[in-house]
């Protein structure tokens, strides 16, 4: 037997080997082009194409289009995979490129669209002048039930009684309540992630959970089809211009999701953070700004995982950068994104943030960035923005998120009534305190403050469901500097403790969904208390909406004293007074020490209440209220 | 009747005025001379002379003396003062010089001594290889019983059964401890103020008070009469450098006791701040910080009286300001200190200081400064000293007192135990936190470190008179950065909160007064705790005096894990490690984490106990225990 089966190898094994050849070796064709366009006119005329498809890293690749030249091509250590650096001149004509691979006689073509761009408002940025408001798409509100869920996805299940699982809001449903936003006063729309989120439901401490957060990519350039699709986010972008809202996109750098399309075949070991047993991050910011930090403690922060699911980047790899990048540039080209919140900002190599803002703001010069770094310290937060610290690193990105406000603002507010209103450092002397440290920004107008968002308890809550508190902490929101954002549903009383789960900091809007007894959308359809809670947001953010003193005027705070705190916002054309009384018991406030801001007026309107005040001498403060004042002579 | 008076008036009367003449314009003469004396050859040949007698500044003032040139002479709004800019050239004959003062037929002569420089120790500096113990002279020891009290002082009272009274301790009492001290490891001490405070007793809440604190000077060129004088702090220093001890000065700029003899009769209203009612600082740092405060506040803060029987000082008065940096300087030269603490460091005018910094630093280039300024926060705190922030004014202060890392030690010697301990800010983070925000000094090692001071609660009461956690925080102080600094007893386990009065935080060092029943100075007169408390602080202290890894070494820190606190000091010749175990169970710590410090190491030697540890692989360590490793290989 042994010797027949040598014999037979010359001529049929070969035979065998050439049958099989086909499937060893698959066919090759190219399945995915990143970015999936591109635009003429780019300022950077540079754009680098990632190819993926079986063997596509062995392939020659031509591209003959006038005005597109194939500078460089590179492949990885997966030959799935190669990266072309085209050069789009200026006058290059908007078309198809027809990209060309060979191998020998294999020859692999595919089509590349090369658009116009467009003049339609893009990367208009938020200001002060603006106030956003943040919604999760998946609970807001439903447009469309048919995109609830699809068996073809890795998690096929929609279930409204399910707090963990999709709950079918999409951008349709937002889109459809943009006219419930502009009434309340907001000015900007910032949606949790709508990139597809193709992700298995995950098991987290014996619960299964859907990713209707959004923050794990599945392929950065499709919208989530449960959500509408790219056609649904452009509409839901161009309604919201349509209306005068601005739009604020949730990019995720720092990691995708485990399902992304190239972690299934990564281009590369070091495409990912990759260490030899899992490794979580620390969720520690301190190691990357503490000058006696010990390396292992920067890599767990920055390149430990944020969780099992979500891979983390290696935004040093070159690769990863442009496709990062580049995704950027396309999203704000391709949907007309006005801003750009940048989440888990700190977990970025920052070296590579400060290309991407930069390569955004090239492009996009009034587009305003702000990143969620969840830190305790202006140090700390100072950091990963243009700041005036000299730290080893210099952060480029105008905004952030104001964590540190967040904190002053909340500590603050549990802290009123009696004794902790007039303690040394309690109640308003947290907002101050916080405040006062504003020397290390740059421009601290950029921050982007907040009383609550997705992953903090609800505000309303917070302030033991104390309406006076909440009422004063939201006229601190609108009055004092930065850019205001709300989450969706404060304006309606929404309540509640993300502990035992983030779920219940997120539920459904009611009214957003077919089948709800209740429609919060309307003025019917709410109480006479959340309809207090609503105009009175809606007052103040008009007001300020209609008045730059209280947007984008300076800010002069003053020392509070015995539990009341005063500052004013002014510019040449007007000047704002709030004037706030933290104690539980009315009181009197005289005003010569004001003097520097209030000298030449006589009179006030009482923002809030519409009364006129015919004396400033000496102002009365109800209990635990804000009183904002338009000062007149 | 009438006519005859009228007749008698021509001759009669202009005869009385005659004779009254000299009663109503006193006899003139110079009482005072400030700076009292002054030096050839110091590196600014500058000095201004304050003058002082009835109608000095009415007098044409010439000196004749080689090498000394009178260039200008100034006046005031007050007439018994006269401002004399002298210079001295560099090759002057040390002697008496004598100031003539000329107003028609008056003349009016003083003799001034100007002095050789010697080449005593002087302006040594401290640095973080020092080791400062802080003592009140009044309640160290008493080594002169004749001096206690004076019948012609302000306060003539001295009364050890009364908290609040002068207990007579003296500079030769402290004098004589210096032995002590060096046993103790200490290498330089701190007394409060030991100028002349000739101030009346103050009724502070119903309290009569003494200003046995010292911060009220009343005569800037007298050391107090009841410390020993002049003589005795010369000895003292003299005392001390003999036994390699180095004397920490405590400077006052912000204010002067209300009996200072110039208060008495003030140069010129703007001699002090000045206001329509008395106006007390508010003691709030953030309005000089804060880009938004108001000017008021800025002025309340800054020039506001500290307390109503301390006038605060106008340093933007140009005469002032000489004065007090004259002051210093001479303070230097004369005594021989060797560095200088500032008192109400953030009240005093910026500029001046640093015109003030610089001139101590110009003539005395090794000398350490480091001011109190008692914030909360790292930023404030880095402003008051040469720091990385882009502040409008730029401090030249080359340290400060430490007291955002007092805050982080005590809050997290606080949360040791369990479930403090493992909090996500709780225990250890607190210390590991203020150390992270060190990015915003150019030197964190020039700060003076302490737990406690003559101001806050002693550190034994902080720590709920736990000893585990008073050797924790001991061994922190005297293992991480900075220059660590301790109050006098805490060595011998000294308590006591300084509510209902810092008079219980002052209590006299047991031994140091004739009559004591007890001696802590001696092994003997302690309890076996306190022998232990004292041992434990003398060995880590002259470990670290003998070791400069651990005083000058590099710092790196490791994020607390699970209550477990890892730093390490190093340099070239050593590598120490201290490992704290914050929890209130005894705790294995697998090392392999800290390899980028461990490496290359295979053994170690316990500092404090004195045992070997063989293997490093995994460290055992106590509960509530800071365990310190000299590492070898």
């Amino acid at each position: 037997m042994r010797k027949s089966v040598r014999q037979l190898l010359p001529c049929r094994l070969l035979l065998l080997l050439l049958l099989l050849l086909p499937l060893l070796a698959p066919a090759q064709s190219i399945t995915r082009l990143n970015p999936t366009n591109w635009w003429v006119g780019m300022k950077d005329p540079k754009v680098q194409l990632l190819v993926y498809g079986p063997q596509a890293g062995t392939l020659t690749y031509t591209v003959n289009y006038p005005g597109v030249t194939l500078v460089k091509a590179s492949t990885v250590e997966n030959p799935n995979y190669a990266f072309l650096d085209l050069t789009i001149a200026p006058n290059t004509r908007p078309g198809t490129v027809r990209l060309t691979g060979r191998n020998g006689r294999t020859l692999v073509t595919q089509k590349w669209e090369l658009r116009a761009r467009d003049n339609r408002p893009k990367g208009q940025g938020v200001t002060d002048a603006d106030f956003i408001y943040l919604a999760m798409p998946d609970r807001f509100a439903n447009g469309d039930p048919r995109n609830d869920k699809f068996a073809d996805l890795a998690d096929p299940n929609a279930d409204r009684a399910n707090p963990f699982m999709r709950h079918g809001g999409d951008l349709q449903g937002a889109a459809q309540h943009l006219n419930y936003l502009k009434e309340l006063g907001v000015t900007a729309v910032w949606l949790t992630p709508v990139i597809e989120n193709n992700q298995p439901l995950t098991d987290e401490g014996g619960t299964m959970r859907s990713a209707y957060h959004g923050y794990g990519f599945t392929d950065h350039y499709s919208v989530d089809k449960r959500l509408g699709g790219n056609a649904a986010y452009l509409n839901f972008v161009q309604n919201a211009h349509s209306l005068g809202l601005k739009v604020v996109q949730d990019a995720v750098y720092n990691h995708i999701g485990i399902n992304h399309w190239f972690v299934k075949d990564l281009p590369s070991k070091d495409w990912l953070h990759q260490w030899p047993t899992y490794t979580n991050t620390s969720y520690r910011q301190q190691p990357i700004t503490d000058p006696h930090s010990a390396k292992i403690d920067r890599l767990v922060t920055t390149d430990g995982w944020f969780v099992p699911f979500l891979p983390d980047l290696n935004q040093q790899n070159p690769y990863v950068a442009n496709f990062l990048i580049q995704h950027a540039l396309w999203s704000v080209e391709m949907f007309g994104v006005d801003a750009w919140r940048i989440d888990t900002y700190m977990y970025n190599d920052q070296p590579f943030m400060n290309r991407c803002n930069a390569a955004l703001l090239a492009e996009y010069p009034s587009i305003h960035i702000f990143g969620e770094s969840s830190v305790n310290n202006v140090v700390d937060q100072a950091y990963y923005v243009r700041n005036k610290i000299d730290f080893p690193f210099k952060s480029n990105q105008p905004g952030a998120l104001d964590f540190v406000l967040e904190n002053g603002m909340l500590a603050g507010l549990r802290e009123t009534g009696t004794p902790a209103a007039t303690s040394w450092d309690g109640g308003a002397q947290k907002v101050y305190q916080a405040l006062a440290q504003d020397a290390v920004y740059q421009d601290p107008s950029k921050l982007v403050t907040f009383l609550d968002n997705h992953d903090h308890n609800r505000y309303l809550s917070e302030v033991g469901e104390d309406v006076a508190k909440y009422k004063m902490g939201l006229t601190w929101l609108l009055t004092t500097r930065g850019i205001p954002s709300m989450y969706y549903g404060t304006e309606i009383l929404m309540k509640n403790y993300k502990d035992p789960s983030d779920a219940e900091v997120r539920r459904d809007f009611p009214g957003g969904f077919a089948g709800d007894k209740q429609n919060k959308f309307t003025t019917a359809g709410r109480t006479p208390a959340e309809n207090d809670a609503f105009n009175f947001v809606r007052t103040l953010a008009t007001y300020r909406r209609d008045h730059p003193a209280l947007s984008s005027g300076q800010l002069m705070q003053y020392l509070p004293e015995n539990g009341l705190y005063v500052y004013f916002r002014y510019d040449a054309a007007g000047t704002v007074m709030v004037a706030t009384n933290t104690t539980d018991k009315p009181a009197s406030l005289p005003t010569a020490r004001f003097t520097e801001r209030m000298s030449g007026f006589s009179k006030a309107r009482n923002v809030l209440t519409g009364e006129a005040v015919a004396d400033l001498t000496t102002l009365q403060l109800p209990a635990q209220t804000a009183v904002v004042l338009e000062l007149g002579k």
